[in-house]
């Protein structure tokens, strides 16, 4: 079972707490729009989104900086993940 | 008698409870917009919807995740619908 | 003595409420954006409305689904009107 | 002195109460957006309006029923017109 | 010394409370967007505004009705002037 | 060191007190949006901005009235500048 | 590890104080929307987003000023960065 995301949308993984410290983000704690770092676990097929052509620059595996103001949490067979726009992922983390 | 929905529209049932445990989905109680794992009913046309061309990408089966956030709910004939528009559905559980 | 809309726009009339009953249409009480069952007395010519090309998808007669949300209640020799735009019918009930 | 509209503004003037008991008009009292039937008195030219093509659809001596949400109210000679957009128009009673 | 308006918006010239009587224009006192006679003193040159083509359609000396709404008032070698965009010209009077 | 504006912005300097006294602005007290004599320093590129063609109207050492709403206060080697949109140049003073 | 914005965004990274104090740049204290200088680090590639086609107008290294009110605070290995759409940068410092 696996979520197929439409559109521009992007299913995303956050990464644990032990990941993230091996990372190095540090989530500033007020944050009103707070960022997060993920993993791209599906890619949804791009075009024409609300009427603008859209092509996704991002895909599976990658790991990125995302907004998390406009995302929504999903759990599915006891994994949870967060559904955003492409449009709400800041940067990739190479 | 049956709901054909107009343009980008898309009729939705919820998932009973008891299918909603076997998909492993859980609802976040306080979440402001509500995920929801639903059928897809009906199928609205698609075409020009507000000046933009709008292609249909779910059909009727379909299990999806929707934001209930801009739902509207019906009763019809005892049954419980949620019509929403395509844009407000934002993955399909395969 | 009758309504003539002018563009995307709709005259509804609201089904009584017997007519609700046998159809079985319930609304929910609290609802926020209030579904409503009515049927189409006229409709608008539609063309370009607001800069887009609006097709008028509902004919005189059916029984839509419509979203009480942005009409506009009409009383004209003791009859009530709700003027909507076609956008805000959801669905045709068949 | 006359009132010459710009873009896609009518001038109305607002029925007297009498004419509105004849034609059977009854505003709802607790409206948000009151609905008015007023006659045309001058229509503008049409044409771009911020950035849109717009056809004038109403003549001078329409009897037509308005949104007054968006008009405004303009004493010129001792009467009393309303200047709206042909959006704020909702329909033309004949 | 004089004020060169840009793009699609006019400098306006407020008629003396006398010439406001002379005319007869009353403003409503409570109105929450005053409307105001006035005469045009300049004309931006229109052109492509916001992405969008407009024409101007007033010229010096027009009196005009205006929503005061939007404009600025700028005093100018003791001479009150309002700058408004054009369409924040309802009509002009003649 | 100097500020290159990008875009459609400029970059303005405000007028002394004493050269507002001579040009004899004098900006109302309570304004909500309050209008400003300054002279321009520096002007954008112009093209392509928010995806619509702008083309720059003003020139360095033109004097200008701008609307001081959307503008940003900037500090540059004890120099005082306010960056705003060409937008938000209302009038120049000739 | 370096972040690769996405887009139109930028990625920033804000001068010390001393490179402030050096540069002379002193941020109004009470403003809404503060003002920055900050070194650019890391460009996206533009192209169309959302919707529109966006050049990149500025390059690692470039001293800019940005508008603080939409960026997102990021910390990667012990660095603090700011992502910002190029939109929110005012101008170059050269």
């Amino acid at each position: 079972m696996k979520l197929v995301p439409l559109g521009d949308r992007v299913v995303l993984k956050q990464l644990e707490a032990e990941q993230v410290t091996k990372s190095g983000i540090v989530l500033p704690s007020g944050a009103k729009e707070k960022p997060q770092e993920a993993e791209v676990i599906a890619v949804g097929p791009g075009g024409i989104v609300d009427g603008k052509e859209v092509a996704m620059e991002v895909k599976v595996g990658d790991k990125v900086i995302y907004s998390k103001y406009a995302g929504t949490e999903v759990k599915l067979e006891n994994n949870d993940y967060i559904i955003v726009k492409q449009n709400d992922i800041l940067a990739v983390v190479e």
